[in-house]
């Protein structure tokens, strides 16, 4: 049977003042009146129900996540004891899906993400379980670049593929880290490179078995919960495990050493929305110039973004600006400065301002 | 002896949305910790004393007065019945100073106004009250340009002058409407012309006669007031005059008229504070590029007025941008458009959003 992971840990920096420690982006209404958490919860259905849908995030985030997904068995959403990237994560939830389900599939999808045609996506989906079903590979869902975006991660495809049916799937040649802007430029006019979107499939026997190949020191912590999965000790030895699991992203430890790794190019309106400017980009659709949430009154305002809440947001002059308006604060910076609002989370840090955070 | 009338009747709009219909301008703290209207009276210590002190606004803005001003008898605080601009407000003052001293100086002060000098500014009251204390004339405050302002009214000043201690004060040749910027360079390097501040000194007896020739229509209104002052009636016929009196300001009704008008011209640090860049201009002396008031976190900041709430403003890649964060409305809007605030106004105004007015 398949099942979906989402994992529900990102920070969501670059989208503060919205994002925030204590609630990130993926807890927040940002494309639709749904949260994002739950946009990549409605995008699964009907495929996957609450039996076969789980969720792990750092163990602030638990709460957050039953609001949201109130339906969902406690048991399904996992806290983790520290935070330890996306490696131990797909472990654990590995370990606790082959626990229940010996063949069982497993989708690792973030939680944080946009996809504009779900269908596609699904579609998409099924082509990667098809690949999985009967065979050892770990799937990537490569998304087709439309530009060459310096913020993302690539694949590089192979030669060789595989042909299920209308779809071809690649072999892995290389994963790529964000590239600068003249290499991301040859990387998209090559078409040999699609972005890495964090979107995984295989079977947790064929990710567990990997683990124990490339990344033994994870390994040994998984096999010490499988055992006590079910016992008294289970918690205990989840946190002992985790505190010494190495802090390592899934790609890193294991799907750039495997041999046996696939990519499915999907054309399916993703953006990670990395940035405000991001969320600009794609809400802008329909010759919109400026996309406003909340109260506006402008006079000559274009190209804006102003997401805003109960307050009334007045602008006059103003072109490429992006506005976000929170209780307890304002942001205002260019479009073209959208990525910088992490600086300003390292100067409050600094300043010791952490409420802000 | 000497009486101050302020005139608390401004609309302050192109400070919006600090200032608002029911709270302008004036009751607003934007040069200090004291409201506006609290520095003019301040500003005039010790020279004037309660007893001595005397304001008039719309009746809407008699509540915040009584707030900020609570040691000033209630007698003092005059609330017209309707907005009639200034003239039939000095009118009024000047039949109530008249009937308690018959030999009454008034000076007329508007209450939202920033003079830097404190001093050198009472200086030059005392030089208007020894040219007004033995003549009719009628005395106004001229402000020494400093730059070529199209946002103010000048006067022009004749050849003929007074000398009064280490003072020069000139015959008024003529009065001008808000200049373009040609006709304002040509203004300001004559060296024939000074603002008009709207700050006037003369005795009560004198404006009245003033009136009697000048806009007699106005006058008869005057008359029936004085006639019904300490009377049970009092208040009925302020508000039945004041149906009749036309809209006019004291500048067109009587000034531009008389023939004893004077000027003093003074070099006391004034503005009108018209705009919000108005304001950042002022508070920005030593150097500073940002002038903020509230919580302010910043990158690549020059050249701002943040002007914010209990909120933090948040900021990056702004030069020359004028941020204003109050409770209910948040203003966006670079310096060189603080003009166009009026502009935000008429829209609310005809989109029927009044509560943000």
């Amino acid at each position: 049977m398949m099942y979906a992971v989402i994992m529900a840990g990102g920070s969501g920096t670059r989208l503060w003042p919205q994002s925030r420690k204590d609630r990130p982006k993926q807890f927040h209404s940002l494309t639709s009146d749904r949260s994002l958490l739950q946009e990549t919860v409605a995008r699964l259905e009907p495929a996957i129900d609450a039996d076969h849908l789980y969720t792990i995030a750092n163990k602030s985030h638990v709460k957050p996540i039953r609001e949201q997904l109130g339906w969902l068995p406690e048991s399904h959403v996992i806290g983790e004891p520290s935070a330890r990237n996306t490696a131990p994560a797909v472990g654990i939830t590995a370990v606790i899906l082959q626990h229940k389900d010996p063949d069982a599939i497993m989708l690792v999808l973030p939680a944080d993400h946009f996809i504009a045609r779900a269908e596609e996506f699904r579609r998409i989906l099924n082509t990667a379980e098809a690949v999985i079903r009967d065979d050892e590979f770990l799937m990537t869902i490569g998304i087709k670049p439309t530009y060459a975006e310096t913020g993302y991660g690539y694949i590089e495809i192979a030669a060789e593929y595989k042909e299920i049916g209308e779809d071809q799937v690649f072999w892995v040649k290389s994963f790529k880290e964000k590239p600068d802007m003249e290499t991301a430029q040859k990387y998209v006019a090559s078409w040999r490179y699609v972005w890495n979107s964090g979107m995984f499939a295989w079977k947790a026997s064929t990710i567990l078995k990997a683990f124990e190949k490339h990344a033994p020191d994870i390994y040994e912590g998984l096999v010490r919960f499988r055992d006590a999965l079910g016992t008294a000790k289970e918690a205990e030895v989840l946190k002992e495990v985790y505190r010494r699991f190495p802090n390592i992203s899934v790609d890193y430890a294991i799907l750039e050493k495997a041999e046996n790794v696939l990519v499915a190019p999907a054309d399916i309106g993703w953006s990670d929305i990395g940035s405000w400017s991001a969320l600009h980009e794609l809400l802008s659709f329909d010759g919109q110039t400026n996309v406003v949430r909340g109260r506006h009154v402008g006079i000559d305002t274009y190209n804006c973004l102003i997401h805003g809440g109960a307050r009334l947001v007045a602008t006059v002059g103003l072109d490429n600006m992006i506005i976000v308006d929170t209780d307890d604060v304002l942001l205002v910076v260019p479009k073209g400065r959208s990525q910088d609002v992490k600086k300003l989370l390292d100067k409050l840090q600094r300043q010791g301002r952490t409420e802000y955070l």
